[in-house]
Parts: structure tokens; sequence; C-alpha cells
């Protein structure tokens, strides 16, 4: 049964940035002597969910009969653009359901389910380790943090050297962390809707903010550049074709000198940063077009601005062996005066990649808004 | 066997900040059968060496007859103010002697065993696993590189936020890590000869520089105050009789009015840095005076001048999982202009003690002078 855990959450993950406004699914089928007979997850919005592709994909059509169905997420019992996975599951037999993370949205499948007779375990279950749950909300905590909010969830990523710096007194940078965080960076620009920086990382660095190698389905996240004053160049590398690309400009900003694929948002400037947009309005809009996470690219001022904000619900810090004693910090002014206002963080997860560490992080004295 | 060594490097490690001049050495006897028959450590100068210690301790006099010694150090076989190991060795009749590093100061005892007809194994051997050399070498790396450079091994530890700041805008600090850190900073200072400030952080934090809870030996780091000026204020937690003190003054600083069991030396100040000492001349002293080891416990700046001199030989990071985006930076100047010149690290070990990351690094590019 751990196994069957296992996979459907290594499932689920494989929607990440390709799902939303959807949650990221997984779902493993045993047979009715335990056996692994078919697996599925949620590929794209509008396609079959994560538990009837399980379940067309097991081994004979009656494999599934006096089965189990293992899925990340409650079942919904909700008829959207596909019908209800409650019925598939009845329809197939299944007459077991284990799931590690309750619906906040389509809230009774599991209800549902055991009305019309079927063995359900949900969180908390001794069928049900902590673990699971833990796991299976981790890769889906975009979403659930989305559903919580109505915001996108944020990412904040930032390499740094033991003493916090991001760049030499020079402003050189290339390269603090190492091939390792440089590749796992990649896979977290592949697990978001949107890579967001503001205008001046884009001026200063312009990046083009792309997965590289691309991913062999094709799909780029959306860039979104910051650009109150429209000071996006013609010829910068996030208006190439590579992928979509979002300009956000303040209301007032000139028309911008972009091609025709280049979308265009506006949004009021902020009234405590000069020349800052609201971050508020940013998120709204995000949300609006179906962004659910996002990783947050930008520099320290923008950082800054978001975990001030109480905007933050990610912190994925690169820390190189390295010390510099002078150059730019990675994180500036975040609205914090004296020790006790310290942006505390949860440590998820300490790893080193290469030489360097990786710590996932969630910030803890986050105002939920 | 894995087993005697680990332990035999483990009992090493009591010696660690006692037995300065000499190196930290630890012993375990094993007898014909391969059981283990003593232990001992080398634990403080003047006193017997771990070999000896182990030798008087086995479980009966001829128990070693025949058997296998296994230490952390070459024996040596010269005469100081104990006898030659070497000798002790033979004499108790010991077959195989195994040990891990190689003594660059006394060599020859090796040879010495084996034109004896006894059994001996050094680093390379297939009866000593890297690893075991590698744990002994760390144990004795402050002597040895005290060995190699005559100058005491300085080891500069940090606590900072993951943003590299040691204290919020308005100079808070407290706690930026937590209780599991603290315990380790005074294990740390345990285990070396002298822990050392400037006179900026004595002045701004009065800090006692004591091993707390004391240790049950009673012994405690000779505390080492860079003092260019002489502002150490009568009263300063430094110079109360919890431990031995060294101010190094200026050699034009006013007398300094301090109890007499304050121990007092004067060097030049250093040229290129306002206020400061000459640090080759600082170090000198130190080694003049037996230390071998030293834990940097001061601020910024101080740390940045060891580091552009290369001379730091090892990097103690206490990361907590907090931002705050302003205040001191954990290191100043540090000789850095561009990416090229950063002071890389090799990794150690990096653990969680308690929410804290722990990281201890060697630096890659230093000059060995």
């Amino acid at each position: 049964m751990v196994a069957a855990l296992e996979r459907a959450v290594e499932l689920s993950a494989r929607g990440l940035g390709r799902v939303s406004p959807n949650p990221a699914v997984g779902c493993v089928i045993l047979d009715a002597e335990g056996h692994m007979a078919g697996e599925g997850w949620h590929a794209r919005p509008g396609g079959p969910h994560a538990e009837v592709v399980a379940l067309d994909g097991a081994r004979t059509p009656s494999s599934a009969a006096g089965g189990t169905a293992v899925v990340t997420l409650e079942p919904c019992p909700h008829t959207g653009r596909t019908g209800p996975c409650t019925q598939a599951l009845l329809k197939a037999g299944i007459s077991r359901v284990v799931y590690a993370v309750a619906d906040p949205l389509h809230e009774g499948g599991g209800e549902v389910l055991q009305q019309a007779g079927v063995e359900v375990h949900g969180p908390g279950s001794d069928l049900v380790p902590a673990e699971f749950t833990q796991s299976a909300a981790f890769v889906n905590e975009p979403w659930l943090t989305a559903q919580r909010t109505s915001r996108p969830h944020v990412t904040w990523k930032f390499a740094a050297t033991l003493d916090g710096r991001s760049a030499a007194a020079d402003g050189t940078s290339r390269w603090i962390t190492g091939d390792e965080v440089r590749a796992d960076v990649h896979q977290l620009r592949d697990s978001v809707d949107a890579v967001l920086i503001g205008a001046g990382t884009q001026r200063t660095d312009d990046p083009q903010l792309t997965v590289r190698p691309a991913p062999q389905d094709g799909r780029q996240p959306l860039r979104v550049i910051l650009d109150p004053s429209g000071t996006t160049a013609p010829g910068s590398r996030v208006l190439d074709a590579a992928a979509p690309t979002l300009l956000v400009l303040g209301t007032d900003a000139p028309e911008p000198d972009a091609p025709d694929r280049v979308q265009i948002a506006r949004v009021p400037k902020a009234m405590k940063e000069a020349g800052g947009l609201d971050l508020d309005s940013v998120l709204a809009t995000l949300y609006a077009r179906d962004v659910r996470s996002i990783l947050l690219e930008g520099g320290p001022s923008l950082a800054g601005s978001f975990l001030a904000a109480g905007l933050v619900d990610r912190v994925v810090a690169y820390l190189a062996p390295a010390l510099l004693g002078a150059g730019p910090a990675a994180l500036a002014d975040a609205g914090v005066a004296t020790i006790a206002g310290t942006h505390r963080l949860e440590p998820i997860d300490v790893t080193t990649l290469g030489p360097d560490i990786r710590l996932i992080a969630r910030p803890t004295r986050r105002t939920d808004r």
C-alpha cells in the first residue's frame, strides 16, 4: 500500500505547471488482490481526471472490480468539464478508496462514495500515513493556497553565498552556485504556472526565463514582467517566441513596443513604493488568468516587497559554500526593523546539490490574506 | 576493527583544547583474539601519551601481548617529557600497530616498530579505511595545521539569517539561532585553546566568552581580546575570574586597568587597517604561548581581515531559517572585488541543529602561510 501511495504522489507532480486552475492529482488502482492494476494523473485542464485515466489504463476492464483506488486528492462528486470521478469509481466496481487530502473546493466526494457502500479512508485514517498526506499536500500546496487565499501561491527562490550576497562588489555573479542548482532551478520553473521578475532585473540581467532544456511536452511557464513604467526594451529576451509573456504595466505607462504575441495587463501603482505596482492587484490579475503558482525570480527589492506584504508562501534558498564580504545582499528591505519582526521560516527540506545547500521552507509569520 | 578505529577517534577528541602544544591522540588495545582490552587518550601536556594510558588500562598486564594497538596518530619514537611510545608498545608485546595519520613532527615511529618485528599499518593500508584517516585528521587538523604553518589553526564561526544578516536593522540579534546552536557553540569553545574577539565586539556585546555549563574538568579556553588602543573597560566580563584572559594591545596603547590575573601582550599595529593589529604578529604571539587552535568569534570586520589574509582554516556557519532584509552583514570586507575572487569553501559537514543549519567547511583558496 505504501508503494501505491508514494507512486500516486509521484504521478500527481507530473501535472504541476500544466493543470491550473485545477489541482494536480495522481491515482493508482490496485486490483482485489492488492496488485497495481493501473495508474494515471491529471495532465491538462479539461482533460480526464486522474481516477478516470487510471481506470481506463487498468490491465483489464474488470481488474478494478473489488479493488482499491489510491488518490492524492478526495475524488470529486462534481460535474464540470468532465463527469464526477465518484461515478467513474463506482461504475468500475472499486470497493475501497484511499485519499490523502480533502478537497476544499468540491466537498463531499468521500461521503458520496461511502453512501454507495465503498470503504473510504481519508486523511487521519490508519490506512493513510501522515507522510502520505503531507507529501500529497506539498505537491498541491500551490493549488490549496490559491483556494484558501484567492491569489496564486508564491515561491521565492534565491541564490546567495553563506554571507547572503547574490553578487560580488562589482556586480559579477556568474556563477555563485553550481550546475546542480541551475538544473534544479529549471525544474522549479517547469513546475509553476508563471515566473515573475521586475523591470530592474529584466534590464540588468536580460534573462530568457525559460525552462532549459525545454520539457518534452514543449510547455513553458508564463513569463511575467512587472514593468510599472513600460521600460522593457524591444529585443529583450523575455519578449522572444520561446515562451508566452505577460507585461504588467502601470495604468499610466505608455503603450509598449512589443510583438503581438506578448500579453499586456495594467494595474495601479503602489502608493508606498516609488515606481512599484500594487502587488495585490498584480496577483489578482494573474489569478484571473488561471495562474495558481508563481516562481518569484526578481531581485532583492521585489522579494522584500513580497515578503513585507506577507505574499511569499515558500522560500527556496540555494546557498553556496562561499564568502564574499561585499556586494549586493540577496534580500533588501522586507519591512523588518527589529529582531522580533524577523520573517521566520519553517524548514521543509534541507539537501545538498553538488557543493551547494538547498533549503525549502515556509514563512511562519505570514499574514494570510 | 572498524569499531576500534571509531572509538580511538572518539577518545582522541577528548583531548581537544587540553593538550596543546601536543596533538590529541586516542588509542585502543585489542588482545590477541581481537577483543578490546584497553583504551586511552592523551589528556594533558606532560601527561602520559594515549598508547601508554591504553596499555596501563588493559584488562591484565598480559592482554596486550600479541595484540593490536589502534592509534589515531603514528606512535612517537621520541623522548620528550615522556618516554617514546614505540618502546612502551614493544615492551607490552604488541604485535600489530594500526595508525590513522603520520606524525609530521616526530617521524619514524612506524619504522622503528617495523624494524622491531611489529606488523605496522599506516594510512593507505587495507586495514586503515580512508574514513578513519579522515576523521582522525579532522580531530587533529588544528595541530596538523599548526605544525605546517607555525601559527595556530583558526576556526571562524558565525550565525546569520539566510540572507546573511547577523542582526536586525536596530542592532538587535537575540536570538537569531536556537538553543541547539548555542549548545554547539559552547562545545566549540570547549574544543579550542583560545577564543578571540576584537575590541569592537567586546565593547558592543560585553560577552563572557566562557564555556557554559563549565566542563567537568573546569578547564576554560584562553579569552583573547585584540585591543589595539587598550579600550577594554575595567569591569568588562572578559576580565572576570571565570577563565584566563589575554589582552593583545598595540605597542603604543596605554597600560590597561585590568586585574593582575589578566595577561598582556603587545604587537605592532597593521599598516592597512585603521586601528587594527598585525594579525601575523597576533598569531605568532599566541603560538609562542602554546595556543594551537583559535575560535574566532569577532565581528564582521575582524572576520573579513582574517579571511582576506588567508588566515581562516575552518568555517562553522550557523544559518537560521529566517530572513531580515536589513541589518549588519555577517561578513564585511574580505578583500573580494569580483566573483572570481570569492572565498570558496569545501563543505565538510552539513547538518541541522533544531531549526537551524550548521555547515562546517574549509576555505579552498587559502594561501598557506
